[in-house]
């Protein structure tokens, strides 16, 4: 593996499961792994559970963190080939990427998508220029596209959980005042689609999701329908993505409650709203599983961090 | 002890200074006891002293430290029990501190109080929150109704600098352009109800700290009577606690001068505003302790670290 | 050496040059000099490179750094003498450069120009009064008058690719959008001074840099004649300096080009606006050492920080 781009980048989830499960066992265990090495974290964009797992993740491996936020530490940079910097921006990321990857020994780096151009954000130009100029692994920490590092955790979480060979999963959507992009549902589906599980989507119509990922995942547009027998319930808020970025709903009676949930565990990558998105009653619920995907962020990015600086 | 929330969990003013001098003979004498562990820092408010000296602290102890600049780095957070979050807040404090409380070990907060509704002030409700769901020893960096280790840190100062068996002490109060919270005069006048002295506090009618702080401390509305035969004299502003948060003087004769302090300490907690609330030549005159209370501020965190950690 | 605040510091380039280029090759070398020492880095402006070398530099001499971002991290900084402060600074750089001074053993800052006030920007008032104030070593991260950790970062890369004994050094204006300060030519050209090459400036009429550094440094206004036979071309944009922080020329013939750099190599210490200071092509080419230039800041901060621990 030379970078951690996505989902993709995960060969075998069973054996990263196990393997994450391991390290979580013994979280100091290679502790000296890191050692005069140097990870770069870069946000472009807000953070709470990705910035401080991560850097617990590079302690436990000895690893130096430098944590640096793009927008308020540094310089605006440019991204667009060939133009002429006689505007806003200072950098272009070919040179801050260049110079990034002489200091660092592994950077991570978190650009959400603008959801105001579809084809400008499907490049994922931040994550993939750091990718192409900095010469060093890169770690999606939440892209345009994808966010591996939760996925990754979810997957620990139902590992951690399932009491079946072969649960079945069911990704709800949920009403939510803004327009949130599809960087967790997406990277939620590739994931699913790697495990042991039959996965139900459900949403009201115009929120399908890029039938590239979903292929011929089932589609019930019936909420109650989708939940009978559900082992998980993971419910996330996207925007529409065929109506890009747009908010079509804010539909009340798609909010999770504990009626509907019934003995389905719950799960949700955070930061969520409450009362919105799920009642605060599912939320604290003996059901609820949100503090142990949080906490299995930090066995993901080790696991990641593990296998770059192995590789 | 559980959490270091405020002056109260002092159990002995007296030992826990002399332990605090010990520690500053030997700064990093417990260099191993921080093993494998994280602190987090949540700051909702600025800070130099606070920030520096907490990291110095843990730095001593060999304490892995992870600073959280709250409001920009992270998601704004919600308070209220029930409420139904569809408004500015992505995050429910309840999460986050559960969050939190599995990436760290120990964690500091920061978070003054709003000083327009006393009521919800008075609950302390981000610290109480932290220390309630997020499962982990909590301390207070400055909350709405305290600043205890200020005031140990100022304990430790008056400790090595008294030279009578009981000195005077007096809390001045002082003009101020803005409305300042109440933080720093109340742990300080909890503080030295705890140690061996006697205790004036002079200030503008209008300015009476909590009555249940100050109990049956001399209250003096004359400075000159007040600072009489003073041994160190703490010089502050507060905004009006009966009429909450209002500057009801800036009455610049309040000013604390080399006149007025005659031989006396000169104390401050600092940052302080020069020639309004202190002239300069007391603050940089050889009866100034501000430096030395800054300096102490490392070992009274350093202290209360090291007994979280302990226990 | 006290501090380092300027070029001025270095007291024989060459030796330092040969310095640092040893701890290129083996960088923990003095992993333990640092032990329980601690870094202050200061920013009151934007940073990269400087936030990210200078904490490399420090990881690689065990040297545990504080990240202080002044202006959103802290209070508001008063540095005039005597004044009421009764307007919006919170503290006096006195007593918040005594105060880092206790808990720090060493001090970086960055403190640009304003550019709209000369007599006060030639006071470098930020980095002198935390040099005056704090007690410890300060080092210059850029300040009004100088840049010198990039000039030393520069003389290692002209020493590494110099072919010929006495190179020939060329400084080449470039037009920018913006009114740029003179810290980063000013100790350009001090550190020529101080190298075994020929140094020639070349740029519009109104643009001469400070008499005091250039001496009797050759200046060329014909870019083309200048550049004849050039051994390494630095190009870099400045404000008027007579002109006090104007603006007096955006003439793009001034942009460097592949056929102006001809055979020599590329400098420039970044951020750059590509296509306005210098085509991307020079950018990218094999001539270019912009990423080497950016490399050896670890060094410079390497080296320096070494000295000042040593001493």
């Amino acid at each position: 593996m030379k970078h951690f781009l996505g989902i993709e980048a995960i060969d075998d989830m069973h054996l990263w499961v196990r393997e994450a499960r391991d390290l979580k066992k013994d979280p100091a265990a290679y502790s000296h792994l890191g050692k005069n090495k140097t990870l770069g974290l870069l946000f472009f964009n807000n953070s709470l559970r990705t910035r401080m797992s991560t850097q617990k993740a590079a302690f436990n491996l000895g690893l130096n963190a430098l944590v640096m936020n793009v927008g308020q530490d540094g310089w605006s940079l440019e991204f667009e080939d060939n133009v002429i910097m006689n505007g806003e921006s200072a950098e272009h990321i070919k040179e801050a990427a260049g110079v990034l990857g002489q200091y660092c020994d592994l950077i991570g780096v978190r650009a959400f998508a603008g959801l105001k151009d579809k084809e400008k954000d499907e490049k994922d130009r931040v994550l993939n220029a750091l990718a192409t100029y900095s010469g060093i692994p890169v770690i999606n920490m939440e892209s345009t596209l994808g966010h591996p590092l939760q996925a990754l955790a979810d997957a620990i979480t139902i590992d951690e959980n399932k009491i079946v060979e072969r649960p079945k999963v069911v990704l709800s959507w949920a009403p939510h005042p803004r327009a949130l992009p599809h960087a967790v549902p997406h990277s939620f589906v590739r994931m699913i689609q790697q495990i042991t599980a039959d996965l139900v989507i459900t949403h009201p119509e115009g929120y399908e999701l890029d039938p590239g990922v979903t292929q011929n995942t089932t589609i019930e547009y019936d909420q109650e329908k989708a939940l009978k027998d559900a082992d998980f319930v993971y419910v996330k808020n996207w925007s529409s993505y065929s109506q890009y970025g747009k908010v079509l709903s804010q539909d009340t009676s798609w909010m999770m409650t504990r009626e509907k949930l019934g003995t389905a565990n719950f799960m949700h990558c955070l930061p969520v709203r409450r009362n919105v998105v799920v009642s605060g009653e599912v939320l604290e619920g003996n059901k609820s599983l949100v503090m142990q995907q949080a906490n299995n962020r930090t066995y993901a990015a080790q696991l990641v961090l593990k296998k770059l600086l192995g590789s």
